[in-house]
């Protein structure tokens, strides 16, 4: 449903520092912008004695903290969650989700690259690489977009203009088992309209200004 | 969706406590329990200089972080949550969440007492009050069962004859901006008929364990 970016490169080669950069350009075009970190190290957000690390300790699955200006979710997992199953169970009202790592799944890339630091850059011809951000030369660039470490703004812009710009936001999205269905303009229409059709004649229908529909079509155990 | 019970007491009267005791009753009958706190002061859970943290200062919206053996957010928010759309957006696979705190909220409570910090309970009649937990005498407890701090075993029971004995997983929920649309079970089975039979006859249809729908109303500005 939101369009994810993955930003790769290999370690410390400055991901992160580039996605400090690119950030506040597309927020201060108006754009709600989610990241998402991948840790294979296992992270550690809670701190020994908290009252959330206690719930965790005495077998809570998921922890969530709320306060006037933010929350925050704590999950137990047993295996990573898919990156697009993530992304639409966590981000509800962003327009763009920006991924650091992750260089082996099939979204859109954008590649850090530093001749200190590899011979050549990690992701190749089909890897699906919208630009390479480097100020080094690159070898066997084949065509594809690069900019300097400092063009946060001109990778903005080409961000913009293949997922953020004369954008509608898709008005139905449907996920089985976390996986979108592909649904075209027609049918999305269709069952739009079937769906609130059927639930407006309901008692205690009012029109919202977003609709969340969970099935389970499992039996139980 | 899923049940919400609030732990509700003074500052400092041991409601971490007892949750500690509490979760485990649960999850060792095999309920999948995720709690939520309640935070005023704002918290803290990255640390200065962690790359979530520097996604955050640099205006990410939301950041999560993705391991094989856990998942994480934060999100920024424009004031409070409220606690059912809170759970009905971060809770997915629980059985029932434990609030600590929220005392305010017309969900069912236990509230942890102690004599010796407050002269009598929080929670009076009209407060969907479901038990007292305390060692001390109770004045004016008019009925609400009573158990001592170390009875989080019998008050695991009472929760589990409540809420989730013999309870059937509700196989639709709607929710119109965050809250919950009344259905009845005839209801309920009609539109979860009419919208599977919809989308079971598109492309890409595979019937799955879990189905989620998310529909936007509103026009775009």
């Amino acid at each position: 449903m939101i369009p994810i970016v993955c930003i790769v490169g290999t370690s410390n080669v400055g991901k992160t520092t580039f996605i400090e950069k690119l950030l506040p350009e597309l927020t201060g075009r108006g754009y709600r912008v989610g990241t998402v970190k991948h840790d294979v190290h296992g992270f550690e957000m809670d701190r020994e004695g908290k009252d959330t690390w206690r719930h965790r300790q005495a077998g809570a699955q998921a922890i969530a903290i709320s306060s006037p200006v933010q929350m925050a979710l704590i999950r137990s997992t047993s295996g990573e969650i898919p990156l697009d199953e993530l992304v639409s169970r966590l981000f509800w009202t962003e327009d763009l989700v920006l991924a650091e790592g992750f260089k082996r799944l099939h979204f859109p890339k954008i590649e850090v690259f530093r001749a200190n630091m590899s011979e050549k850059p990690l992701c190749g011809p089909g890897d699906n690489l919208m630009a390479l951000v480097s100020d080094d030369a690159v070898p066997g660039l084949d065509g594809t977009p690069r900019f300097g470490c400092d063009d946060a703004g001109l990778v903005a812009d080409l961000i913009e203009d293949r997922f953020l710009r004369g954008r509608k936001q898709p008005k139905i999205a449907v996920h089985l088992d976390g996986h979108k269905l592909p649904l075209n303009d027609f049918v999305a229409d269709f069952v739009r309209g079937g769906i609130c059709g059927m639930l407006s004649t309901l008692r205690g229908w009012s029109p919202p200004r977003q609709l969340d529909i969970h099935i389970r079509l499992e039996e139980d155990a």
